[in-house]
């Protein structure tokens, strides 16, 4: 017998659902990071996976996605020991931990047992904020970073940031005329929410031509001209470092943003998971900022409702899977905090062990303790490594034609525009794509390596980008981009 | 010098946000099982954590949710042994880890690899569908569950079941007219997220004088009366067994919803996350139904849209804490199923030790091999601990004045009526509190147990009711209610 469980058209009656009755605010989402060019990728990789010699070439290459541990980095090795004896806490009253070859110290011990004693089991629900031993190793995180007081009860423990900004988008957007304003080109996952919220995005571009910066005369103009179109902005969106671009902000920056936000009470959301990725200069948080500035001028900067958002998954950390991360609220209404935290416990709470993994990573092993040593040549070794692949994607654009790049500086990206002839322009065109698709789709198919067009971030009319991380080991497969490209090149000449 | 960072009154300009402009959705929802009483819980658990002896109780029994390893289950050794090793993959290739009194079996060891190999590293984003491996797995133990087959393609892993129910009611619920049938008493989070999307809920009410049964023409009754206020019911929520309610569908009341879904193009959630916490008869799932129904007359129900859900946090397994689960699409549109991936990608992957975790609990230890024994004897013990619980709670009710309580037969919960004596009402008024919470709250303040009132999962007109899980060990906390029940009912006669 046979019954079509899975065919399309029915025989009989209709589906109640179809592509054109559901919510249309999830069809108007975007997310390019793991669309078309992925899910290309991931069937190559199957393909290759199962001894398939058809294919140009003998192996994918993620460069689509900040997935560090999908590529070679190895987790460090304090967090992961950790994280085991949370998993099997019969080891811990087991003394051969100790004894073994497994090098386990006592730090290790020690901290697992101090998170078990708060949490009792990974295998618990927390409080839906995150456990409180937790928060507070989070606020002295905060505390010593920034030389201002940290407060546990402003603190909401996530999974990744991007529950975070998806609670925090949710509860700012009370209606179609709602106004954020986001960077572009910028991580998707804001004008993805914004869709799904079906509220508005009212972009503002960053200055290629000056390292990507922020010009907060872009901003304003981009503010006035929404405003006049009835959009009520009630937040800005700051990926510092960015995302896809890995610019910094200067201190100076960052105080033109929180001027801006205090005289047109703005929501300042600031996506800081990048915070330890910063090669040229240093980190200064937009809390810091704030806190500095309520000190020198009381009273101007008293309603800045700030909002920073940190993660598990990138830094030297780059534990992706582990879903952990965190929020701050500073400046907000008490009894707005109370409806995200109503928001926040409809989900119940974030993954437990990725709030462990949280507090190892703002809590690591200090100097003098067994787990430093090694602790530090790990972390060492991921950051050199990252900043030496960047420096190599970096110098391979340069012999490239028609690609141009700004120096690494931060993220874990590169972000070049390339110009392509007329000639690829059109047969883009020709397959109703636009150039960048194009051009990154026949990379992938010519290479196995997987990019994202820069459309998917958003990019100024008439220029073309695509966002490449530097993650990948080796240097084969920057090659292989080189070789692709000038192919390319004279193919469309 | 002192500003004052977090006062609620600003002196000098306002806030953007405020509890009158934000997403009013947000303020609608509600969600008790982590409301006021559980707050307040929290802080007498923390009283007492720190010495507080004004308490008229010496522990707080957290009754109000179903979080088994808050309170004393042990996981099972296998699951966490295996998740000890994917955190800590260095062991894996270290002999003594057999060798040790650590109890590691070969299966432990080899099951690790397995996973490894596929998920790379459980600090890697997955497939936002879940791992493919995982997925297999999951479709094999449907398959074998139902004896029908199952397809991974039709697999989502989430983190928890609800996440997955608020990303398909997401994508169901298009404008405010959608409505969705949700049994009463149910689960708060099907109301709160319908709140959040700005959608209706059709309300229809289970029966409690025949064991909380489906009655599928007070379905029916409740859906001609939301399409005659021009309601676009798309949808129906079933949860078997019950919550709060523990009851469990037959087969021919699963037929009778799955009759009038195929009439009425329904989807169908059906929420079978406690299908292990079964105490009589047998469970039956709405896809094994559906599959026989679908053999015995051949396109009547080829229309029929059914999601399944399922999750690592109940059952004999109780990892709450670890957020994993899953659910399944059956019959549902590919291009629907498309718009369903590109949702759940924007949020990258679920946990991926929580999926691993998944795939442990799908496909446990078989007779035979290493790990077996100890396993089923865990899994023995959890279940049969948890159905004497039941009974003891159940005992204690029947002795309580003016409490009845229907006999339990599954989940983690037991859902009493109480009839309180009308200067008890009266007091709630005084109060502006509903008489049950108002009872509760009582309770709570007696004697530390923190139950959840029954108007926070719905309940007909002038009935009362409240929530408890039988989770808690010993008969303490059981004799502290009938206790406090009898001094309440002496003190309002």
């Amino acid at each position: 017998m046979t019954v079509s469980y899975t065919t399309n058209a029915l025989s009989g009656r209709a589906r109640c659902l179809n592509p054109d009755n559901i919510n249309p605010h999830v069809k108007e989402a975007k997310y390019a990071v793991r669309g078309e060019l992925a899910v290309k990728a991931e069937e190559y990789r199957v393909k290759l996976a199962q001894g398939d010699k058809s294919l140009p070439f003998d192996s994918v290459i993620f460069a689509n996605i900040g997935n560090p541990q999908q590529l070679d980095q190895k987790p460090i090795t304090f967090f992961r020991q950790v994280l085991s004896l949370l998993e099997n806490p019969a080891l811990l009253d087991n003394p051969e931990v100790l004894r073994t070859s497994f090098g386990y110290q006592q730090d290790v011990v020690d901290r697992a047992k101090t998170l078990l004693a708060d949490v009792q089991s990974v295998g618990a629900y927390s409080h839906s904020q995150g456990a409180p031993i937790i928060r507070r190793s989070v606020a002295n995180f905060i505390e010593q970073r920034d030389g201002f007081p940290a407060n546990p009860q402003d603190l909401f423990l996530t999974a990744g940031a991007s529950s975070g900004v998806s609670n925090i988008l949710n509860v700012i957007c009370s209606s179609p005329e709602t106004g954020v304003l986001v960077p572009i080109p910028q991580y998707p996952l804001y004008t993805a929410t914004l869709a799904l919220l079906n509220a508005r995005c009212v972009p503002y571009h960053l200055e290629e031509d000056k390292a990507w910066g922020t010009d907060v005369n872009a901003i304003r103009a981009s503010l006035e001209k929404a405003k006049a179109a009835g959009t009520d902005v009630r937040s800005i969106v700051v990926i510092n470092p960015g995302n896809p671009t890995g610019a910094s902000l200067s201190p100076d920056d960052i105080k033109s943003v929180l001027d801006l936000a205090a005289e047109e009470k703005l929501v300042v959301m600031a996506d800081e998971v990048y915070q330890t990725n910063v090669f040229e200069g240093e980190f200064t948080s937009f809390k810091k900022r704030l806190r500095q500035l309520q000190q020198e001028q009381p009273g101007k900067y008293d309603n800045v409702e700030l909002v920073s958002l940190h993660s598990v998954s990138k830094g030297m950390v780059g534990e992706c899977g582990q879903r952990g991360g965190y929020f701050e609220l500073v400046g907000f209404d008490p009894l707005v905090t109370a409806q995200i935290y109503k928001l926040v416990s409809i989900g119940l709470c974030p993954p437990v062990i990725g709030q462990c993994l949280l507090e190892l990573m703002v809590n690591p092993p200090k100097a003098g303790e067994p787990s430093h040593e090694l602790y530090q040549k790990e972390y060492n070794a991921i950051r050199d490594g990252l900043h030496k692949r960047a420096l190599a994607l970096y110098e391979a654009f340069q012999r490239m034609e028609g690609v141009e790049c700004q120096k690494p500086q931060g993220a874990m990206y590169l972000f070049p525009s390339i110009t392509l002839p007329q000639k690829a322009v059109d047969a883009a065109a020709a397959e109703n794509r636009a150039a960048d698709e194009f051009y990154c789709l026949r990379l992938l198919d010519a290479t196995g390596v997987c990019v994202v067009p820069g459309s998917g971030f958003g990019q100024k009319e008439n220029t073309l980008h695509f966002r490449t991380t530097f993650l990948a080991p080796g240097t084969d497969w920057v090659e292989r981009i080189v070789k692709f490209h000038s192919e390319f090149m004279a193919k469309y000449k």
